[in-house]
This record gives C-alpha cells, structure tokens and sequence, in this order.
C-alpha cells in the first residue's frame, strides 16, 4: 500500500496500481454497473493526453524531462488498449477502472487517465508509483485542460472511429442486399401492401429496395461524421480557456488532428462546444434511422420466410441452430431476431441521449458519460449485428421460387396487371366470381378462356420489364 | 369592449366575453395549438370550483349573496359541458379559451374558469360582466384556492372519469373475443412460434389467450383507479394551505366527493401532492400496457387474414371500405391500423408524461397542462379505439377454417403431436424424409402408412382436449 | 340526399355534400379524434392531384372536357386552403372531414381529395353532384396515381414548405439570442458547470452560445430539406408502375415541380420510395435536436431569472401575465414552460415516428396517416412556439447587472483566474480560508491584501478578453 | 476436443467444456455485446430445472439413476450461481457463454443451461462429457419442458427476488430521506413554484414530502410483486402442454414454489402466458415511476446545493471526491447525478421493453431475452443506485440555515403569510414598494414599522404550524 492524498483528505492505494487516489475514490463513489468504460473512448482520451503534452512541451509549458517518459508512457497505453480493442487482452481495464455511468461530468474518467499516465511515465523515469513531485497527474498530465475539454474531445475522435467501422457495415449489408437483387432478380412474385395481395413484382426488386435504403443510410453516415469534427480542447473548464495559453489554444487541435489522423479542427465557439451535445442527439438520430430500416427488412424476411410449409415460404434463411428440442426439424430466424433487438436498443438509446443531451445546465452537460456509454455502445452493437446479418442470414438465403409463383397464382394480384389489356369492368367481374365461387383469380380467368397460364406471366414479365425465357 | 385591469396593467376584453384579463393574456401569451383543453378536465374543474365555493359559503368565508350567484353559475356551466360532452354542442369552448399547451402550471386555465364564473354569477346577479367589485374572480370565486391545487384534484376527477370509461371499453373488447373463442373453439390450426410452423392450436385458444390478456388489462385498469383517489384540495400554493383556513381545508374534499359523487379524498401529506405527479407516470404506465397487449393482437389478425389467398387467410376480417383503386377487390385491415396507430401515439405520449413528471422542482411541477392534455387524450382515444375495434373489426371476424386445417396439415407440426406415440426417432426420420423429398409432413405420414388423415385429426384433437365429431 | 355506390354497397350522402361514399365510409369507420387533417398536407394533395391531371391531360390520358374542369376546380381548392392556412377561414374542413388517424395508409385521405375534387369539377362544369359518369373520382381525378405514390409526396411537399418555416423560425431566434450576446456582451457573471461555482465568464457569451447552438439548428434543418426532395410520383401502389404510363412517369414529376415551385425530383427507386419512411424519421431526428437545444436553453432561462429576489436573480424575465392569485407580485417563466412542453411533445413524437416508420411491412407501410400528422405537427408547433419565444421573451430579457456581479464576487470562482498570478498554493490557500470562515473567497483575498476589489475585476476581464471601462 | 452432434451437423467442442453443441452454435452465432447474462437468471433457471427434474421423477418419467446425478447437478450449480451473485467469483460464466442479446427467445439460454446441467451430471456420475447417451441435455434435463415456458417462468422468478432488494432499497431512502425529514423539521425556508419565490415552507416538509412519494414507490413495488407470480411451467412450446403429462402441469409448479420459496403459481390461461409480456410492461411501468420520483428529488437537491456561495446555498451535500482540477475547491453533486443517469436509462429501458413487449407475434414474443435483460438491469441498476444515493449522499446532507434564511427574508414570500394579518392591500402595496426600490420585501415591511424581524419569523412559524424556539 502506498498513500496518496487530494483535498478531501488521504486514502491508501494498493502499491501496483498504476491509477491514484482520485480513481479510487470515484471506484467506491458509484455502484458497480458491471459494464466498462468504451475502449475506443479510453484510447481517443490518451491521444487527446498526447496531443496536450506535445503542445504544452512546444509552448514551453513542460520541461522535456518530463514531457519524455509522458508521451512514451502513453504511446504505450495506447498500444496496449489497441490491443485490448482487438480483443488479445483486455489488461487496460486493470488500470481504468472507473464506471461508465459515473457522475460528475467525466472527471472520474479524466482523473484515471491522469492517474495512469503519471504512474507508467514515473516508472519509465525510474520512479516510484505515486512520487507525483516528479510528475503530477493534474499540474503536468492534465496541464491547460479539464475534464471539460477533454472529456467531448476525446468522445467525438471515438465516435468518428466507430462511426467509420458503423458505415463500412452498412456497405457490407448494402453489397449482399445487392447480390441478392442480381440473384433473384427473375422470380415473379406476389407484391403486397398492408398484408394484402396486391399486384407482381420480383423478389429483386424487392432486395433492391432493401439495398436502396441501406445505401441512404450508409450515405447519411458518411455525410454524419462532419458533425463531429468540431472539437473543443483548449477551452478547459466552460470555453473560455482559464487557466491556460493562448498559444496551446491555437495549436493543441492541430496537434490532435496529427496524433489521431483525423480531420478534427477547433470548434469556432468554444463555450458553446462545452455546454451542448446536441450533434450526439442528430448523429444518434442518424444512426437510429439506419435502426429502422433495418427491423423493417429484418420484420420483411422473417414474415416471407415464415412457415416454411404451413406460412408464406417465399424465402429460406440459412438454418443456423437447432430452434427447438420438442418440435423436430424447426429452425428459427434467430439472427434477424438479433438485429431486431440490438436495433430496438438503439431506438432506446436514442431517448436517452436525447433526454440527457437537453438536461445539460448553463456551462456544462454533467451527464456526459452516460451518452457517451450509450452513443458508443450503439454504433459498436449495430456495427457487429450488421456484420453478422450479412455472414449468418442474408448471404444464406435462398428463394423458394414454386412457392413465390403459387403465392402470386392463388392471389388476384395478377388482375391490376390485366386492367390495360382487358379493362377494369371485365377484370373486376372476374374477380367477383372468384371471390364468390372461392377460386383464385387466376382460375377465373383461365376458365374464362381469355388467357393461358403461360400467357399470364408474359403479360405480368412484360408488365415489370423483366425478360424471362 | 370593457376596460379590465390586472398587476400587469389593462386591457380591452369583448363587451360579452365571458372570460376576462387574465385569461386574455394567456390567450395572447401562447401561440395556438390547434387543440383544445379536454372537456372532462373543464367539468371537472367547474366541479371543484363549486365544492370550494360550499365550502367558503359553510365555513362563513363567503356570504350568500355571493354563494347563490356564483353556485348557479357553477351548475349552468357543468350542465353545458356535459352537453358538450354528450357531442350535443361545443359552445364552452367560446368561454374557454386558452391553449391546451398552456405555460404556468394551469394558472391560465384556472384563471379562465375563475372569470367564466365570475361573469356568468354577474349575469345572473343581474349585474354587468366584468363587475369584479360585486364578485371577484380571484377574491370569490377562487377564494381559498391556488392553481396549484385546483388543477391537480380536477386532473384526478377527470381522469377517474375516463379511466372508468376505458375500463368499460375493455370489458367489451374481452367480450367480443370471448364470443370468438367460443365461436372458433373447435377451429384446428396451426400454432406457430417465431413465425415458423410450430404445433397444433386452436383459433378458439388463440382468441381465449387474447381475451385473457385484455382481462388483465381490465382488471389493472380497475385497480389502477384508487391511485387517483387522493387529492390535495385546501393544500393551496404548495401543499401547507397558505391562505386558507383549517376549517376549509378539513371539509373541501368531502363537499366535492358528495358533488362528484367520486370516492376522492384528501392526501395525507398535501405537499407532496402538490409538487408530486408521479401517479399519473403509474396509471399511464398501466394504460400503455393496454396498448401494447393490443398491438400484440392487432398484429397477429394482421398476420392471420394476411393474403386473402396469397397469404396466411386463416380469419377473414370485416371489410370496411374499398381498399385500393387500382387493385380490384382489395379490401385492408383498416380498423387494426387505426388501432395500432392509437396505440403507438399512447405509448408516445407515456414517454412525454415520464419526462415531463420527472421534470417538477421544489413545491411544483410547472408542466401540468401538457401531462394533462396527454394523459386525458391517451384515455380517450383508446377508449373509442376499442369501442371501434370491437364493433368495426372483431364481431365481424369469421373463420376461413379450410385455411386453417390447409395451413396445419401442410406443415410438419402435428409431428409434435405424434413424437407420444411413435417416439421422436421416428418422427424425426419423418420430418427429415418430408424436408427432402418437398412435401408436408403429413404426406410423407400418409405415405408411411402410421396413420390415415382422419387418425391424425383424432389424434391432435385428443392431444389439444377437444371432442370435436 | 343522393346514392352513391362503391365495391362494397351503397350509402346515402347528403346532397350538398362534395364528399362521396369513400370518404362517408372512412369517416364511420374510424373514431372521432378531435383533430384535423394538416392544411399543408391537403393543399399539397391539391397540387399533386393537378401535377397528375396536367400530366394525364398532355399524355393524352385526359380528355381536355374533364381535365378543364378538374383544373379548374383543384385550383379554386388550393385557393381555399390557403385562405384557411392563413387563418382567415376553415370551410376546407367541411369536405376534407376524414381522420388524420385513420388506418389504411391514407386512401381514406386520397378518396377524400378525390371525391371532393370531382364534385368540384362536376359543379363547374353545371353537372349534379354524384354525376360520376362525367367525371369520375377513381377514373379521371385519381388516374396513373394510387394513395401509395400521391400520399408521401404530397407529405414531402407539405414538409418541405413547413421545414423552411421552422428553418425560419430558428434564424429569428437566433437573431434575438444574438442581440442579447451584445447587449450584455460587458456583464460579468458567474460561469457555474454541475451548477457549481467554477470560473468568471459573461452573460453575452453564455447568449453568444445559445445563438451559436440555435445556428447549428438552423444550418441542419437548411441541409435536411435535400432529404425530403426526392418523390415517388408515378410509382403507384408498390412502385413499378403497375397501371400507368411510362410517359406519365417521366413527366410528372418535373409538372409537380412546376406548379409547388419546389425542387422536386423523381425518386431513383420508386419501390424504395414507396415502402420506406427513413427520411422523416431521419429529419424528425433533426427536428428534435433544435428541440433539445431549445430545452436546455430554455431551462437556463429558468434557473438564471428563478427567485427574483431569494433565487439567482441574474436575468429578468418579461412578466407576461399574473402568476398567482395569492402570492402577490409572483410572476412565472410562463412562455419558457410552454417552450419546454412544445419541445417535450415534440421528443415524444420523435419515439412515435421511429416506431412507426420500422413498422411497414413489405410494399408499404401503412402507418403514414400517423406520422404524417405528428411530423407535420412537430413542424407547426415548434415554429409557433419558437416565434413566440422570441416575441414573448427572450427580447425583452434584461440582465440584473448587479446580481451578476453579487453571486460572481460571493464565490470562488474568481479564484481559477487568479492561479497564474499568484500560483496554485497561495489560492488554495485562501479558497480553504474562506471555507472554514465561511466567508466569501473574495474578501478572503481583500484581507490578504494582495489586491483590491477594482484589482479583481479587472484581472478577470483582461482573463476574459473584456475591455471594461 | 470431443465431437457432439445436433439436427444441423457436428461439431468440435472444447473436451473440458460444460456446454455442448447448442451452446457453441449459438455463441458462434451472435455478436458479443460485451455483457452477460443476468446472474439472477441463471439461477432461477437452475432452479426451474430442478422443478422440471423432481416433477418427473415422481410422475415416473425420468429413472432415479438420472434424476440423483442430475439434482445434485443442479445444486452444485445454483451454489455456485449464488457464489458468483454475493462477488465472490465470476466462474459460472465459462460455463454460461451465450450473449445475453441472443435470437430465439432465450432457447440458447435454455440449451446452454440444459447441457451445462447434463455434463455437470454426467461427472457427478463418473461419465465422460458428451456422454449423453447416458444423460441427454434434451431427453432427460429438457424433459417435459420447453424454452417457452421455461424460460418466462425464469424470468419471473428472477424479477421476484431482484424486485424484492429494489424495494428494500426504496424503504432505505425513505428511511434516510425521513431523518433528514425530522432533522430539518424547524428550518425555515423559502418555497418556490416555477422556481419563483413562494411562500415560506421548512427544509423538513420539503424532505418530508420526498419521503412520501418513495414510500409511495416502495408501496407500489410491493404490489407489484404480485404481478409476477403467475408462470406458465407446463404450458411447454405453446401453452397447451404438447409433448407432457397432465401429472406433470399440475405437480411441477408447486415443486417449483417449494424449491425457490416464492409464492408462484400455475397461469389460469397457459396459452396466454406463454405469449405475452405486458406483465413485464406494467411492472416496468411501476419502477420507471420510481424513477421519477427520484429524478425530480436529485434535482431539487443540486438545485438547492447549487453554489455553494454564488448559487441557492440552502443545503450542503457530503464531498464525496475533488471536482475540478483547474478550480480549486470545487465539489460537485456527483451522486445524484450518478442516480440521474441510472434512472434516465431506466426510462429508456422502459420504452426498448414496450416496444418489444408488443412485438410478439402469434403463440409467443422472440424478444424475451432483451426485455428480460433490460427489465433485470433496471432492477439492479436503480437497487445499487439507491443504496448508493443513501450512503453517499442522502445521510450526509446538511442544512445551510443562515443561508435559508437569507434567501426567505430578501424574497417577498412572507407576504403570502402575512395577508390576513394585514389584508392583500396592504401588503400588495409593500411588495411593490420593494420591487420600485429594488430592495427586499422584508426590508420594506420593516421600514413600514408593521412588525420587527422577530415578529415576522414568529408570524411565518405560526402559519406553519412550528413551534420554533
């Protein structure tokens, strides 16, 4: 053990741990939610800590002594929470170990990362733990900045790293929904508005329409990371910069835009850019209507491939586990009910971060890290869903084509088709009498020696532009 | 035009409104809605006007000739919006006229209703509007009272109202699908889970289940009414009956439980009353499990008269009006949208009501009207939505029962039936043989000479406790 | 009284009435709601009815003897719209008399506009009403449309008109939130994060910052009309086409464009465009943040003009009206509250809209009489109430310079802008000295002597940037 | 690695794993959302499994040389389970491994449990995992069972315990919140409503009525237990007992109360039960209420907190850990908004469990295993949070008095008091007095000579019903 104090007082630290007392009082503050602080946000918070050092080092503002085991102390944790984000470890959560729905606007998280840095780079200089007289974690880790500045900065750089990998899935979705329009662009099938028989079309026009929406939703996206290019480090505690230079002011965002390799840039009116989150609230809308798209097609397949024998049957998912131990032989659309939940937790998400984004007050938004758990969370899950939709459903299905022709034959959807050929009043007698006489349409017709079946589907083909031999 | 004055100064008010200064403002003050203050909310509140007014007159605080005025004025009001609400005529909506969305925890409906009475007393006096010497809509008419507690207790009256309404609306909703219950017990189905062929049920079950789930929701409903019960008349500005006598106090609530003939009675602890509104979050809570059980069963007769001959057509829904103009003879499921539709604008307006009950401070929650406006307009209309749902959709819903037995026997579900007699590995290596040679189970059954399809019917109706001959 | 006949029988119909049995039917069938179809989305079903009819008529589909007098008639009902738009009048409401809630994806609307227009037209051209034979509701007035491709483009129309009215309605708010950022641009103040005392700051910029979130509102809902410009003209009822033109689709379009003199434009994938509501759920995610913005600004306000006098005190509010009958002189935030509803309902219309908009199924969703109306909704609310806010309050807001100055020199916050002339140590120091004396910081430092009150505050304005004389 | 084989193929499984084939596919199959599986639940699964296993050893379906392997099995996991609830280890989740986001309405839990169990037994009996020739994850742990009824009834089980700890945690802050209640009891205080100067009230009565409205909350909880317990044991797949006896329903769910001492029962409706959750709506629905309730008190006390010297200052919360780094001194109210935020996600919670609660089709919701994750996470949450609130905030609260009386004696809200001492007149013509000068109400009435400083306070008291000395 080993003692350190703040202004509240002292406490004992265990004598290995790499964070201080700071982290540790927050650690017995709030109660353990069982979930951890976002990876990609610890590691956007070291970079942020490196682009601070680098500028206060070339404002003159830190002594190269210690400016040196401080960045090489953070490169380091920042190479070792790269790998906990690719999954070979997850040892960074030994050293942050603050909870995500922390209080107190960030300070719990900011302190750790504090704590943590000036430990690693006092043992790269050959120090003991917690000799912070040689490096302190707020006058030299945390110099010309607060948690205020920090904290957002560090959530917008996470928040454009997933928002990219977020987007790239929905290409992933957007090129498999595509294949399968190319796949199934022949077979004709029973178009149907509000559950009803309505009129044809072709499974790849409906899979096209799926690839449509996804791309406005990549596309929005795409356009969405804009939003949170402006960043706000430099304005420290409410925008205004107390407490430090104006030439770190003036640098210390271009030097973050180096070290992440992003196109941030410092926003144009910092005590705004302190106070609101409300680009959270539009990006999550963004990302929330890419939600719905994807329970409406995911609600589309599991209705078509329903049955299989005994429902519509249209489609076949890709069987993916066993769906029963009392029924034989039943497979259930699991993945797609997946997705439906992850996205249903996303519209959640989305009242939250709008409830807690308009609950900020005068200078600050104290519930910072409750939006940044969730906004990240959101775009992590949809990220993984929309990649396992792609590799465990849509690549796997398959049409069942003599079911797509008798759904559309027993329906009167053909009928719409016929109107032009043979006018609405002949039409719609026939559909009377199939009604009345409990036939399919097409029955109808065929008795009334006005077409063949064969000549039906030519006119049908013909009516949605297809060419089928 | 009369000239009339407040704190604020004076105004000119139409020589034969009812209504005065303040309510004026407040009309000016907030921009219109379109919509306009719920009918049993303004009942109500006349209501609890005319229970303060006795209780002023017993407790000596006001003198008769006041009293008998401003009593008569009450009763001529509540008449007429009983006439309104009855759909008679709409006339109390010339007398009250600010906005719904009103700002100022109801002050501008209080107010309102103060000067409506005020000058309709005047009018019967035989004296002028706007002769606030002879009676005063603040001074007399709201003697003893704040908004405060005035608007709570008339909310509360209201909504034991509706709430007994909804009720009823649900004990019908369970009739009719118990009729249906009976009228399809013997209907063999298919069941499904997950969308996907499961075991043998029957319609009859199906609709016993949702009968059962809407008579928990009644049941609920009923219970949920003793929530409202408690009210916070004589509490005044914020709970400690500031302004008022002891007397007043220990009598209002029982004047107006006798005028309302409504089992009300005064809280416990009137500041917490007077700043608390989180039983309207319980009892809308409650109502919004109502919704959703509804939307539950909307869906699924949705999913079972989907097609007609396309789909899964195993109900036939009423048809209400023509469905389409291009597709002949398309009749949709209109009233189940419409339902679904209320239901998902009540489930919206629970999530205002719980942010906007979580927003009160200190002694008062300033956000009344619009919790209000919501929670009277969720009772409402899901009130008339059941009573539609049951006489435009439910009692008319038929069987299509070929359908159904088609459904059952194409799919491998009576195989669960069967695993009791012939074991699972058979069944299995039945199911299995049906898969790959494309037919219903129940063929390769046939084929395998185990049973004859009359045995099969037998043997699932035994299994499922019918006597079906 | 006159006969009309439709699929599903016949009904008797007022003889003066413009409507006809669809619209008859609907209107039975579906609960009273109290509400009124939008005004924009009738006058933009009007303009869409014309596009089609100009476009049937140049295609040769129309003859010129119909399509003179549906012109005609189409014009003089946007005419009148308009003048109900305008408030003058609301007699469009007695032949547009079906439900916003209706269920059946807006046929009901669609029939509505139609039946009303052919009566119209019949009238002009000296027929009876009912005349169907003439001119033919379905036949000619609906001809190559269908509700699925007239509906939400004549919602996109009436959204985009009313999108700008709100984008509108943001630059005057900001524009009046930008007046008080340089009225009050001197007025030193206490910056509070976490409502504590943290550092000096001024009340121009904590407006400054209000105008700067208001103006990143404004910019998005600029940028969000893109979204809504593309229409599905031409799809009828799923998208291909079915019973039209391909003439009628190519040109359509660019006619409707012509007569809303908005920049319309021909969906790429109309199946896409007919079954997917992604961009409202997209743009009303746009909406909502403005509206979180508002509500965090609006909650400032609040807690800046709470007391006046046992409160913060820092602002004065306009009185608006009378804030109690018993608490003398009390005057409420009353606009601010009603602000906050607005903004509230228009949260909850937000969870309403991506409910809804994921619940279409396959061709259509059915659902969009819902979300049309709330959308629209959102709209209108929020434009009335950001214009009364400005109107109302924020321009009369006037700042209580020396309550600023009393709370900013009671705490310690001056204290962080004094850290880089005296150091850290000596002011720590002092901020303990004040506590444990329970004494202002300042005057704690005005007994240490090491500067004088004048001495303060001009090291906070030069810290500031100000230029105080 | 061992070979297992199910319905789809085989597959290797790690040779020293507890799970099997079911497990691992479902594993493979869904993304990792970083969480798990609430512990609560899998001990209620066990002990629904022990239900299953000592209900069909004594209605003759399972031998006596499976069933003692498979209970003490079962028991050895439960005591494992409990060790792992109290914190003491984590090892139950190498054996437990499906993602709690799961598809399939919990079947992979279920699988997962079942084959933990057979291979745990399997041991027991000195066989070899994977050995289930001899003990079969299906045939013998599963037997007489389904997903669909074990499952929700797990589930219930589940809630019950955890609702029972959250209402304790409720009677703990009511506890707390009623010291505080008598401890403030004479402290006189300025109310407010609209954050507007009222009338005077005591710090007591404000936590008093605190108090009461979470005594109404821990009320509520206890009702609502209720709620949960029906269970649908026995119902199997669909809620008709397919594929059990009738010895079985009727026995195994009083085997179940005996096991888990919780007084549940057998549903009246199986069917009904087996397919809808608006149980789980409607109690949700009582804990978001609760929530509320403590959103609104967190509030009041940063309000009141705020400051401390340049904001309202009336009371002091307990520092709990430094709150800035840049401002010397600062402590923020970092509990309560720790407890905000968990109470915000609640709410959000509560819309993701109704939107999925309405989204079961037909015999049963595929959305259990996201609502039961979400509705236990709530419990869980708010139970550590309100204990949290207690401890680290609540208990250690102190009153500012000089403060609250300062905010009182400078607002004008003895005026209310003092009216029927010296009538409205009067005392309207003092309070504009003071507000024409700027100086407080009480300054003017003591400039008036109407009363001295002690006989206001004494005047103040009398009207509060205090006996101040």
């Amino acid at each position: 053990m080993r003692t350190e104090k703040d202004s509240l007082g002292q406490m004992e630290i265990p004598s290995d741990a790499l964070y201080g007392i700071h982290t540790l009082r927050s650690y017995n503050n709030f109660p353990k939610s069982g979930e951890k602080v976002n990876l990609h946000l610890i590691k956007a918070f070291f970079q942020v800590k490196l682009a601070a050092a680098e500028t206060n080092y070339k404002c003159g503002l830190l002594l190269k002594e210690k400016y040196d085991p401080i960045s090489e102390a953070i490169e380091e944790l920042i190479h070792e929470t790269d790998s906990c984000i690719k999954g070979d470890m997850s040892s960074i959560y030994e050293k942050v170990i603050v909870d995500p729905y922390q209080g107190g606007a960030g300070t719990s998280l900011n302190m750790n990362i504090n704590e943590v840095i000036a430990n690693t780079a006092l043992e790269i200089a050959g120090r003991n733990y917690g000799d912070y007289d040689y490096i302190h974690p707020i006058d030299d880790v945390n110099m010309s900045q607060s948690t205020n500045d920090t904290f957002p900065t560090a959530l917008k750089i996470a928040s454009i790293t997933l928002l990219r990998e977020l987007q790239e899935s929905f290409a992933l979705l957007q090129n498999s929904l595509q294949k399968k329009e190319e796949e199934f662009k022949n077979i004709l099938k029973l178009g149907r508005t509000q559950f009803q028989d309505a009129v044809p079309i072709t499974l790849g026009q409906e899979f096209g329409a799926y690839a449509q929406a996804i791309a406005r939703d990549r596309w929005r996206l795409y356009n969405a990371e804009e939003r949170l290019r402006s960043v706000n480090l430099g304005g420290t505690a409410v925008g205004n910069s107390v407490s430090t230079t104006r030439e770190y002011v003036l640098n210390v965002n271009s030097i973050l835009k180096k070290i992440t390799k992003l196109p941030v840039a410092k926003s144009e009116d910092l005590i705004d850019a302190t106070q609101n989150m409300d680009v959270f609230v539009e990006v999550h809308g963004i990302v929330k209507a890419g939600a719905v798209s994807i329970i409406k097609i995911c609600n589309d397949l599991r209705f078509m491939s329903s049955g299989p024998n005994g429902g519509i049957g249209e489609i076949n998912l890709p069987p993916k586990q066993a769906g029963s131990s009392i029924m034989p032989g039943k497979v259930n659309p699991v993945i797609l009910e997946n997705a439906i939940q992850i996205c249903e937790l996303v519209k959640g998400h989305d009242v939250v971060i709008s409830n807690i984004a308009g609950g900020g007050n005068l200078e600050l938004n104290p519930f910072g890290p409750l939006l940044a758990h969730l906004f990240l969370k959101s775009l992590e899950l949809l990220r993984e869903s929309n990649r396992n939709l792609v590799e465990n459903c849509i690549e796997g299905i398959t049409a069942n084509e003599e079911r797509c022709k008798l759904n559309l034959i027993n329906s009167s959807a053909v009928a719409a088709s016929l109107i032009s050929t043979f006018g609405y009043d002949t039409i719609q007698e026939l559909v009377k009498y199939a009604y009345n006489n409990n036939i399919p349409f097409v029955k109808a017709l065929m008795k009334s020696k006005l077409l063949s079946e064969d000549q039906i589907y030519e006119i049908i083909s013909k009516d949605l532009g297809l060419n089928l031999e």
